[in-house]
């Protein structure tokens, strides 16, 4: 089951300077496959990992991230500025209790946060890749994901778990892998996206693309575009938050206590907005935004993809979403349900109340937490008499 | 009552050839003050009407307009290729009848539909105002609005009515001019916009002057920023459907059949707007859109100013909103019905089911035209009882 890709690691660093870890894999001359037809490769995958793999290998938590997120899910190892994306979700007695299992974050290609994507050098040119980087799907970062998962010497994941495109990437685990994942935890997500869904990810690469200083994909000499990835990063963040938590937050609060007549920012969420445009163009590459955002309106998991009928059922599942949030409604969490109970999928789905809208699969940490903590036990429990071929059509003895 | 304002207006053109007249006022050497302190002039508006205004002069409907409309909101004259913006609620024996009623459709300062606005001559400087165009408010496009109505030699006003913006100039006029207005329809508005409104706002201001071709403004001798302009509309068109039309228009449909693996439209959503952002640039100027989006993120008549207390309340109100419209959602709606019952003025309120978002209230007609209609006739009816003093705190005679 371990892949014959030649590895390489990093040496292991100091504990409190850098956690963040790299694996490096290729299989010359061939590269990995991708859905589009092409090749990538050598590839190299961001991750870190937190608490102890146990020796029966059987506490693995694979925890995945949203578009804008990376490796570093939490601030386990100390010494960091950033405390991590899910810092209240991941440590010692915390939801993914890292006393307990051994929790890995891996980033996805594509991305600019240290895995291989369009800002990485193309070895066939040694420049940015840039729009010649392959474009991607959701499958095959997961492929990409698999190959980590194989070099850490695991077989089976006890659980794999994510928010947003986190939970597009745990479902798509449970559909490519199921053999390899006892359970799965798509929190805030969908099987697939709807027009709408598209229509954001749209505006947000027109934005991005409109800027004369995106040149095509071909800035990396010049600098990003700021302008657009920062007006595309704003669009973002509305979606994000609900009318009712952008009300308690802002209101119409102004920033300098009287309208400005002017095109200054007069209301606080627009200054609010400004800021987290231009501070986002510091750490996200403008073509990587591109490309994950294509590779989230490509995944399609409907139509009974996700449990191929005749594959045996492996996974069971604890779906999660949230009554306000409004870019990935609770239906789609109930389609996902749906499609698994129509094939008799050990499957519990709770939509809990929240005025965070989607933020809050990264900030409703009480009621998460004890549903997954829960869940993992149970999970955990049956572990052992798993055999890893599955049951068709049945539940978990 | 009537505007001692010098007032031009164009000769009466041939039917079918050119139906928008345009009236210009001034009153040298001031102009119109507006709510910034700063004045402007002269003014010009431009408007059309449907109908004959009767003898008693009491069968006069205004009807305003949204963001991006014009004077032309139906095709009643005829010969014309564009029908009109409410064309299917204005005519003989539609809502707006008429064979009934003389409809004014009145443009706003700020616009670029033939009106006086950012891209108009400054008499001062015989260039284009650009920034140099003073900031405004609802309030200051209703007192423009006013002397076109005086010019008109209409006292009273039997109904003000219209959707969106359309709809925060119908509450405007019946805030400013009580003992003018004897009916107002606000549909699918708010008595203020909300962080989130005002964060959509923002971002779509955030896109045009994120486009080098803006020029801070100054842009008139070199064309429009139309990449910047583009994205903007594009925001805008998201959040005028409901996720459940956009289902209806567009599902996952693909425009060529598979994937393009590029940065092409994949979706037919992605190519539907991309063909509204490109036809904006055509037909509406990008600091037009500026102000007139803060001009609506400026409105406020929250807190008691729409009818205030010890003010004649003149005005009868028919408040409408449509249940899938998540731009200005039905609980806003609620908001002016509370306010006004509260000072227990005579008000209707109906929410219609409708799975057209904001659009709604432009195509929506059936349901409109009853309600409308029935409610025109009634007010119609009270009219010759009213002195237009109003009834302090009482309903109508």
């Amino acid at each position: 089951m371990v892949s014959k890709f030649i590895k390489k690691e990093q040496a292991q660093p100091e504990a409190g300077v850098e956690i963040t870890r790299h694996f490096t894999f290729a299989y010359p001359p061939y590269e990995l496959l991708l859905e589009c037809g092409e090749k990538l490769g050598p590839i190299t995958l961001a991750y870190e990992t937190y608490g102890r793999l146990n020796a029966e290998k059987s506490n693995a938590i694979l925890v995945l991230h949203a578009l804008s997120g990376d490796a570093h899910a939490a601030d386990v190892h100390g010494g960091g500025d950033d405390p991590g994306w899910w810092n209240e979700m991941i440590g010692p007695g915390k939801g993914f209790d890292t006393n307990e299992y051994f929790v890995i974050c891996s980033n996805i290609i594509g991305g600019c946060k240290g895995s291989t994507g369009p800002a990485s050098l193309n070895p066939k040119t040694d420049r940015p890749y840039a729009l010649d980087f392959p474009f991607l799907t959701i499958a095959d970062m997961v492929n990409a994901q698999r190959h980590l998962i194989d070099h850490l010497g695991i077989e089976r994941l006890l659980c794999v778990a994510g928010g947003s495109m986190g939970g597009m990437q745990a479902l798509q685990w449970a559909a490519s892998y199921p053999e390899r994942v006892r359970a799965a935890i798509p929190i805030a997500t969908a099987l697939k996206h709807s027009p709408q869904q598209i229509a954001f990810n749209e505006v947000v690469r027109q934005s991005i693309m409109a800027d004369p200083a995106w040149r095509e994909g071909n800035y990396y000499d010049f600098g990003q575009p700021e302008k657009g990835l920062a007006v595309a990063r704003m669009i973002g963040h509305i979606t994000f938050m609900s009318d009712q938590s952008m009300e308690e937050k802002f209101s119409r609060r102004l920033k300098n206590g009287a309208f400005s007549f002017n095109l200054d920012a007069d209301f606080e969420v627009e200054g609010y907005l400004r800021y987290r445009g231009a501070n986002f163009v510091k750490r996200f590459d403008a073509n990587s935004y591109l490309y994950i955002t294509k590779a989230m309106d490509y995944f399609n998991l409907s139509g009974g993809k996700l449990i191929p009928t005749g594959k045996p059922i492996n996974t069971r599942f604890l779906v999660i979403s949230f009554q306000s949030d409004w870019l990935y409604p609770s239906y789609q969490s109930q389609d996902i349900v749906r499609e698994l109970k129509g094939k008799q999928v050990d499957i519990t789905y709770c939509e809990l109340k929240s005025t965070y809208g989607h933020d809050a699969f990264l900030v409703e940490v009480e009621e998460q937490t004890e549903l997954i903590r829960h869940f993992l036990g149970v999970t955990l429990k049956g572990y052992h008499s798993w055999n890893g071929q599955g049951i068709k059509y049945g539940g978990f003895g």
